[in-house]
């Protein structure tokens, strides 16, 4: 291993590592149950805002902009634990989810939907954990 | 809403978006703590084998090959359950983790390190659940 990969991996600077389009990705979980609420990926500015106040900004690859989470809907995300992975190319942050839920679908977290396993080419999706926590119609107006 | 951005979000038709290099983040969180293990990436056909055999299968984007978790060092993952984010363009693996831990580095988790939260540019890291699992010079030979 070469010194600057052992610094990444055992040392204690925070060097983040974004890729191509400056982007990180980050996996919120929710602190109380473990859930994974959402993947979402952080740009330098939504890192250091997220750092700096506490609360989870991101950076939406599809409207090419930052955001903080619940900026519209009141359904902030105070980080609670920011973590890095050995690599320096992942977060992890533990947060407490203000408000109903994460999703803009209306659900607690993102990930409502299991897939069959042991199925082939055809794999299927069944709802889990898919009841509407709030009413996306009301919050995004 | 366009119809077919209904049907990724709310239909029960597995339609996984894999990004311009063909891959898919893939996060693995461990059944029984909820904590995150690691994050990755699955191309199509380390999808199909996970689902087939229900043992997690990734794709190494550094060494552009396919493989299977656990393939050298015995820590397999048992995925318990897959499911896929509101957009189909995540995947959370609810997984039983075989042997001490998912980490090269020989930590149970990839996240074995906190950033100080309130800090500016300077943010510092310090090691939570740091402690090795198992020593990875004997695992990976």
């Amino acid at each position: 291993m070469s010194s600057s990969a052992h610094d990444i991996e055992e040392g204690l600077a925070f060097t983040p590592k974004f890729d191509a389009d400056g982007l990180i990705t980050a996996v919120a979980t929710d602190a109380r149950s473990g859930d994974v609420l959402m993947v979402a990926h952080m740009n330098d500015e939504a890192l250091r805002k997220t750092i700096a106040s506490g609360d989870a900004w991101y950076y939406s690859r599809s409207r090419k902009a930052l955001w903080k989470k619940g900026e519209t809907s009141g359904h902030v995300q105070r980080v609670l634990e920011l973590r890095v992975d050995c690599d320096q190319d992942a977060l992890w942050l533990k947060v407490e989810q203000q408000g109903a839920g994460a999703c803009h679908t209306g659900r607690r977290s993102c990930f409502y939907r299991a897939v069959t396993l042991g199925q082939g080419a055809a794999a299927r999706l069944e709802f889990r954990d898919a009841e509407k926590a709030f009413d996306p119609g009301k919050v995004y107006k």
